[in-house]
């Protein structure tokens, strides 16, 4: 008998596989209800194949405070804009701790929101705090006492990650010029001409050069971690496998920091950390870290210019997992009192 | 405190990285010894890198009834011919129940084996009935009981599912025709031209066309289900994804045998069984079972034709994991009378 | 100035797109207009990337006389069922040439095309020999004098081909069992949930086993060209690669066939061929063929067994040129009266 | 009857193998010889599958002056440090022209020459001069009467052809950051660790950051063309695709510069040159160009910061062809005097 009850509300997508799939093998957490708008009355099975005959759940069109009746906590796989509306609701009418994978309560900035997210936000009111960011290596212990979680995204995780030692060091100032690499599943589960196999399967390409909406979720972070002056500009590269990102972010810093003095920031940034790698004789690469909740990080120092030197900081990640579902489920375990590792301990299958 | 003790012998191919994966997460079994040949001293995530951080185990030269030393289990992660040398001694001085991965004690046939494996073999003496072939869905309680478990080969695992249903209902005659098709991850670790990615990501290929050493090991499986005068022209095929594999096998059965009657023939042999799924509204895909231990199976049945009917039978499996490694772990845990399916639950991640 | 004069109907597919590259770079044909019911107005570069700065021409919509009109030749790149109402309109009202690459004219057995394609078809009288089957390799005089030409499909030209050397030599008759493994892009430009690079990347399914409607365009061609009663139960599998079909089909000959026998039998069959090749150290693979119109073709002969041998027959190519638009314009070439491989002899890329 | 002979020295490589493709389809060059120090006496094809029946030629073991002998043009395929061996006895001893894909040549700083290749260069003297940059879009005429073309490297043709535009505008100053990501067939015919199908299908990873041997390269060209006070810091990155290159090379322009401004710089930078596209609608990718010698290019302009812009400048090519052979026979064609698109407007295939 398990002793925590959960549910999801959007049901059919990536992340709500990823959620789903961890539930069923958790010790602790039941999942009694998974809510969609399509695909209502069909088995999980029909749109999440690997589920076949895994569960007898199907899919429910539920109200949002259906969807969480008797639950100790709801996960949110919902698109952005329509979280905005289902959480007011579900902070209102239950109880439930709430994790919401969406960006819509990732930001404070509402400016922000609406420039990068365009149009109004459903609820204003709660980017003021209502919300705490669920990057575990950064706000743990906010985590584990929130009412509501706001899920980082995949991008920004891996971004954050990699930047984040320098920030925490007081090492992070003025402009970085970031390149993030990812794979085709953070597209989500409906095809289209970018994801179409014949051209994915040999292309490479941008969008949203210098305007992907988690630019300011990334500042806001690492100013928030202690980065001064922070600005980023970040070109997201498409590229032909299914899971993983890679980042590589370059920052500039005093002529007198040493590789040591580096090392030092990413130890201290990390220690104790179960989650983040630091390889000690390679750099961070994707297949590693592919298909777990493990996210690794490293860096390569440049040569002196002009009394400063080039740093460029690398981070790889699971974009499903400790990009997506899998750092929700950490932060599930945390609201829950639980041990933030349950089911996300497997290093996952290699290759 | 976990209650039993394991250790790999040959721990530095794919294989291996999967049992080593599996132990680490086992809440019954420790992993206590690494033995290899190569890379002597090094943690194991120089070769495996996703255990980065995971272990502190290192390989180890080891003479085998070293590295069964106070072990309830050793599992060999070795090439075939080195696995047979080393079988023996492990059986002589340790009392260590014993899951052999290679192909060195799968068949009964010394003909067969010095036919397709090349050679004599090192200790032809066992090949009769010293070992138990691996595959619970036939031999589950010879498992439990066995000293020594012959895990089965990732292609002969998948065309044996498949065909297992018509075995058993005597529906299985004379020749059977079959393609599998399989991803890279088959070949092993070592870089060769054909797992060259430049060249592999785009083709599709055949190699020991009607002449596959699984080719025995499906013979000897299938007579003993049940198979009568049974015999199998198999093309092994190469393709371009990492893991899985799907194979067509072509057989003939009687003008009288209707889909209904081989839907049952499929449900009475996979009645109960975890890990065989019989998807209801699709046909088995590489895809649903890929990082898991599930195998698909399905058919399709042809029109009558001069008294008889052709019909097409389908499975996927994951080549390292149901195909390998996986299915060694789920005999690993009947020889210590554990539950079959310790860390093998886990549907894994999809996409 | 280029001697004859060319257009196509149906320009925004992927054949269409390999039909424009190839006239674009013609020595002898020049393109003139290219009609489609999308993208009116719209350069093709909008959907052909490739062609960026390449040509001026736009997509125009237009009756399918007005698009044939002042051309030798028209290329039609239209979905089966669309094909068969234009193609009698072009037959009344122009003096054009016509290549058809859809299956609409391409069976000579109505109740075949009705069962396999669907419906009735819009000009049933046409079946009746209005169309040559436009396999060089097989109908090269036929084609060079044809008025409408109906390109063979890519499934079919793969196992066609690897299949003619046994129904030239009179060693062909009875079932045949065929297993097709394709690239993503013989889906065509549409994305589906089929080949949606998330899932598609790892994945290996079959789809229509036993009811594939290229089956009796197989059986019609190979029983002109010599089969006897025969038939095929075939089997298409999608594969994670991009461009290539392979096929592998098992045949059942006399026990008094030797390797030598078919190996005359393949030389024979394909004697002067330029685009078929029959490896001498190897058996044929995709790579070898993708990018270019060749197609390599290659057996296996297996031991006696009660009187006879099973041959599994090998062949592989690209299906998007000599499966598809690359034989389209071998024939346009034969009815201009050209040399049959103009555009045509590239290699093309490897790997 | 071609004009011109041409040989190949080093035939055995994937550069090699596009040359071949090329000359053998070259309607002025005729290919008669092609030296190896593997595979002596074998057809060419048993190193590259694509040219089965296509040239009876052989690899021949033959000093370069043998190689050269009776023809207009030698091209080299040679490793680097090889190359640079072979060179000098070409120059002293024929009269032919030289085409060199390798790095031996393309620098004239001695210096960073045996820091980024290390050791000695074995013809240092040649560095001063004696060889022409093999760009087209920058040394045209001079490639056009040079005896010695040291043609591009891949990361250097792209990243080149990005900045090109503010280079030769003007606007070109002071520290870059790039990361250039490549599939696999840059690494060559040579199967390694990070070339193994089964990870580097799934794996994103750098190497050699901020110390690739084509820094020099790209600083001495881009300085060469306007570029003040410059400098690289570059990451490399190995993605899952078999051919490609994309680039995102970040600079800084002065506050005022638009993007009406930038474009006319990229419309200057490349008017009237036919293999570099500057597309109106989308931004470079790697699909649109990959399998031709065509190079995309495009810019991203960020907001106002600190008195200056950050720009984001794309380029995306083909590496074997426009960032290697295929530019390579460029160069044959301008040194040859003839059309300088010879055997390359071919716009390739899609997808």
């Amino acid at each position: 008998m398990k002793r925590f009850k959960a549910s999801i509300i959007g049901g059919s997508g990536y992340g709500a596989a990823e959620l789903i799939r961890r539930i069923l093998i958790h010790p602790e957490v039941e999942l009694v209800r998974v809510s969609s708008i399509d695909y209502i009355g069909e088995p999980l099975s029909a749109v999440h194949p690997h589920l076949e005959g895994r569960t007898d759940l199907r899919f429910e069109k539920l109200e949002p405070e259906d969807a969480a009746a008797g639950c100790d906590v709801v996960l949110l796989g919902l698109p952005h804009k329509v979280a905005a509306n289902v959480v007011p609701r579900l902070l209102e009418k239950t109880q439930a701790k709430i994790v919401d994978l969406s960006g819509d309560f990732r930001l404070r900035d509402l400016a922000a929101y609406e420039q990068y997210y365009g149009g109004k936000h459903p609820a204003p009111d709660l980017l003021k705090g209502a919300a705490v960011y669920g990057l575990p290596e950064l706000n743990r212990d906010a985590i584990r006492s929130a009412r509501l979680v706001a899920s980082p995204g995949c991008f920004a995780t891996t971004i954050i990650l990699g930047l984040l030692p320098l920030a925490k060091a007081g090492l992070l100032e003025g402009a970085v010029e970031t390149v993030g690499i990812t794979g085709s599943s953070g597209s989500g589960i409906t095809p289209t001409a970018t994801t179409h196999h014949p051209v994915r399967a040999q292309n490479l390409r941008t969008y949203k050069p210098l305007s992907h909406q988690h630019m300011p979720e990334i500042s806001e972070t690492l100013t928030a971690a202690g980065a001064k002056s922070f600005g980023i500009h970040f070109v997201p590269v498409s590229a032909p496998l299914t899971r993983g990102i890679f980042s590589t972010s370059f920052a500039r810093v005093d002529a007198s920091v040493t590789p040591e003095r580096l090392a030092e920031a990413y130890a201290a940034a990390f220690e104790g950390e179960r989650f983040v790698r630091r390889p000690k004789k390679r750099l961070p690469e994707v297949a590693a870290v592919s298909g777990s909740n493990y996210a690794e990080v490293g860096f390569e120092l440049g040569p002196v210019e002009e009394g400063h030197r080039t740093v460029a900081c690398f981070s790889a990640i699971d974009n499903l997992i400790k990009g997506g579902a899998g750092q929700g489920i950490q932060s599930m375990n945390l609201v829950l009192g639980l041990d933030e590792g349950l089911t996300l301990e497997d290093p996952g299958g290699y290759p």
